[in-house]
């Protein structure tokens, strides 16, 4: 299948080369809103060209990847390029996917094309693992961490505090709060009680170490609600020992079922690159996207609506002879 | 929706356990090939029947949950059943599915029914979890773990050398092993590498324990592969402390993506009973197979066919706002 890449950051890229991974994909062309002559290519061969290009290209793009963010560019870009495209998106604006959905979905029904949106780890994998824990085991209860792994977000607030020159935060699940989930015995849980945050800061020159410090601790909802620790160190460390961006998470749900067994089901990932990965699982999702089409569905869908199946380069005859 | 049992074993007790957990689900009754009068029922107001009944019952069953074994009752079942009855199995004979999917599928195309086989967690669960692992991490190795739980079939296999009176046998996975595969460093794997077998064996009076230790250990396919250990008990501590069926199970993957990263994907199960989570898991399929058949699909499907969303009993839009 035919596959495009609009937007060219950590995902972009990681799609592109996660593309070089699945003998059934091939990579028509990186779309980007920088002058093409100018950017820095991960491979030579990549075509690639501005975004304003993308309309010549409608009849040799199988699916379109939307590597945007999900600030400001994907609520725009999806409902719009959902008319004339296959897409999928890695929307993780949790609080307004319903929004997103119908947008998407309205779109895509009057272009005639198939749209999946939220498809990379955490929405996607994860949401779906809650989905399947939740329905094997009605009667029980499921918890969420995330990291060992950088939080940008959390990353960009330290960054954004007076003094301080650059910055990298940590997420860190409680293990000793995982091992109770996992045994089935545990009251409510706070943020403090799941997760711990780890910050590495450089200093501008002659700010006060204190005075950030209690700047971090003291913020609301990114960093007050945790236990967190702040460690100062030089830029030249930052950019050796915190160049990755590692995640990963777990998912967890311990139940009873019927005359009174306890049962618990786990699911974890460990990265050691963040985007590649996710970008590797919307690759996976447009290998389904384009089949669902072949089939005859158009409108948005999302992990929820996807055979596990049509995300596996093999045919279900292949798979139910070697997998099952 | 109407759900109905055929076979009361302990799968069967499973499903009639687990339909109590699911408000969508009614129990219409238990088919046994028993006497009914006869049968000691897990709860006073399950209705009970001569299977030869199930006939007159056609009309009123959305999903006939098949809880016979795949050795000799599911061959014969799932095909003559699917005729007239949306079902789902567990067919577990890995190497025959393929045959067993066929003959079902013929016969319920010819029905106008669905039926869904393989639906436990291994086939089932772990079925799915592997497809995915490999669609998500193309380039990557991965395995299965069995374990720490009870093998039927290796205690059977025990319980029929002479001087043997009882048996139980657990099956171990090797957690230096999987610790490897996590890791991505690991060369080939045999048997021995993956698992460990540990059998408790009551002796019959006079049997001599050295000459029962070697016929076990020596047991070529059962146990010459792996290193096991026999210990011998008596029926009273047999009875006491190995009266459960523990189970569970890993499946791991770890790969590369990109340029070069490590990724490790993780799922797994600990279960104190595992016939009443494989029946838990048979009625999440029942529900899919229910919406799918509504949906006009005929035929037979497996896990892999199955969008998980669809073994939820909330709708796609509800768990769009409150899952994804």
């Amino acid at each position: 299948m035919k596959i495009a890449i609009h937007g060219y950051g950590n995902l972009g890229r990681g799609v592109e080369a996660a593309i070089r991974q699945n003998e059934d994909m091939d990579l028509v062309g990186i779309f980007t809103r920088r002058n093409p002559e100018a950017v820095n290519k991960q491979f030579e061969d990549s075509p690639i060209y501005q975004e304003n290009d993308l309309d010549s290209f409608k009849d040799s793009i199988d699916v379109l990847m939307l590597c945007g963010g999900s600030a400001s560019d994907l609520p725009i870009q999806s409902p719009k390029l959902s008319r004339s495209f296959n897409i999928v998106d890695s929307y993780d604006n949790h609080g307004k996917i319903p929004e997103h959905f119908e947008k998407v979905d309205l779109a895509a029904k009057e272009g005639g094309k198939l749209a999946l949106i939220s498809g990379g780890w955490d929405p996607g994998l994860f949401s779906m693992m809650r989905t399947l824990f939740e329905s094997v085991l009605p009667e029980g209860r499921g918890e969420t961490f995330w990291g060992y792994g950088v939080s940008q977000g959390h990353s960009d607030a330290v960054r954004r505090i007076p003094g301080v020159a650059d910055a990298r935060q940590y997420t860190v699940p409680v293990e000793e709060t995982m091992e109770k989930v996992r045994s089935g015995n545990f009251g409510p849980l706070s943020p403090r009680m799941k997760h711990t945050r780890l910050c590495y800061v450089v200093l501008e020159s002659g700010a006060d170490p204190q005075t950030v410090e209690e700047a971090i601790v003291t913020m609301p909802n990114y960093f007050e609600p945790y236990d967190t620790s702040v460690h100062f160190v030089d830029q030249e460390s930052l950019n050796r020992d915190h160049a990755g961006l590692p995640h990963g998470g777990t998912v967890l749900r311990s139940g009873k079922t019927g005359v009174g067994h306890g049962q618990a089901l786990e699911f974890s990932i460990k990265l050691e690159s963040n985007p590649e990965f996710t970008a590797s699982v919307l690759l996976a999702f447009a290998r389904a996207v384009y089949r669902l089409k072949a089939q005859g569905q158009v409108g948005a869908i999302t992990p929820f609506d996807v055979p596990l199946g049509a995300m596996h380069p093999e045919t279900m005859e292949a798979l139910r002879k070697r997998l099952l």
